[in-house]
């Protein structure tokens, strides 16, 4: 096991939209070993034992069938976990293409053989689906926050759904603003594979699509800043924060320091 | 006069978000020479005469007061336009620091002495203010469009109000989700210094802030593909991409090839 529990691979780069998720692995005290999403998974960093991968904006491209095939075993055999996080390359999305992959087969949701993305001009909502303790003692309906996209999948038979997107259509008409509800699709899916458990997370946790939900907090006193190394700084909101420290500790079932 | 009639400072890097907008300019057959946000502006290039400068995340340090005199003369005697975009390194910002500068006496908004950022997490949408040729012919009343955050700043006397932004508390309560008004505020202000044309947009065109605006269209039929040299190709939504267009051309007043 190495002493970085966590494999990272996505989000363009540290110097890039990578610079939230490792900002906050920093901060929660998670280790982590990085791959950027220009970079294949060679298996040799393949093989080295994690309680957790994640995936993010990384394409199916850059990860073999032989690699995915040995990430798989670390899920299925000795409990490690697998987290899909949402994005232009991630999922079908438009150059992901991790339909009809190995990888596809172990998450929780069927993936699109076309183009999944869904960018939201109009209000999209994040809505509590089953309870489950990723999402537990957060304010889902006291202060729903927004999201910018998503990719578009199905629910597989088993699995569980704690958060779904609902998207409105907006007007403005006779001095006021009407919202319409329109469709409604998963938005956070979990479940296992052997003895791993598996997320997939409809949304991006980096701009654009993560939307309001990355500012998601009550006020200026309960920002959060962090930065890890090699990456700049953020600012984000509390209640985001928290969101990611619950999907990460339970998907890779981690002790964190500062959560 | 400069071949390229556009002097773009800010919005980090060519490798960042300066994509947006100078990738649609590349679009438009606007010409521009570029700045970014960590280079300052030397009293030469300010010097070269243009019919547009646009300040995006281009902080206030990186441009002395000299230099801004020299921008404001070119602005005030030879009617180049000036146009500053909101973001966090913008107006007041979190950096930005352009309250108490030349410039901020030539643009039609007080800008505020405190930071000035308003991050929302919930939908915040746009709301069509006095009708406009910038705002003409855009369905701001049949699809409004979202967006994530804006600088928050008072219209001067004398300018003109065409867009608002509108906020909501969004709430899940008894099955349904409830949207009440919260505050309004300026999002674009218009105006005038000397013969030159100036114009505040209190939303960046770029993420995180610019939400859903990004993505203001139709369809996957009516998206925008744009590249500028020596950056990387963006997809937007062609609503956006009119809006912007229509901002340029009205405050450079500019001729472009392809609106």
């Amino acid at each position: 096991m190495s002493e970085n529990h966590v494999l990272y691979l996505g989000d363009t780069a540290l110097s890039g939209a990578a610079a939230y998720l490792a900002g906050l692995m920093t901060a929660f005290g998670i280790g982590y070993d990085y791959v950027p999403s220009d970079q294949p998974l060679s298996s040799e960093m393949a093989s080295v034992r994690r309680k957790l991968f994640i995936l993010s904006d990384y394409p199916s491209s850059r990860m073999l069938p032989a690699v995915q095939e040995i990430v798989l075993k670390q899920v299925h055999d000795h409990a490690a976990g697998l987290l899909m996080i949402g994005g232009w390359e991630s999922f079908r999305g438009h150059g992901g293409d991790w339909n009809n992959t190995p990888i596809a087969d172990a998450l929780p949701v069927e993936i699109s053989h076309e183009d999944d993305r869904v960018n939201c001009d109009q209000p999209a909502l994040i809505l509590a689906g089953e309870a489950h303790e990723i999402t537990a003692e957060l304010p889902w309906d006291s202060r729903p926050p927004t999201i910018g996209g998503f990719n578009r999948v199905i629910a597989k038979p088993g699995s569980a759904t704690p958060l779904l997107v609902q998207r409105f259509n907006a007007a403005y008409e006779a001095g006021r603003f009407q919202f319409t509800p329109r469709d409604q699709h998963p938005l956070l899916v979990i479940g296992a594979h052997g003895f791993g458990l598996t997320a997939a997370l409809m949304t991006d946790l980096a701009p654009h699509w993560v939307g309001g939900f990355v500012d998601w907090g009550a006020g200026d006193a309960e920002r959060v800043t962090a930065q890890a190394p090699g990456s700049w700084q953020i600012e984000v909101g509390n209640l985001y924060s928290q969101f990611i420290a619950n999907l990460l500790t339970w998907t890779g079932q981690l002790a964190t320091q500062a959560v």
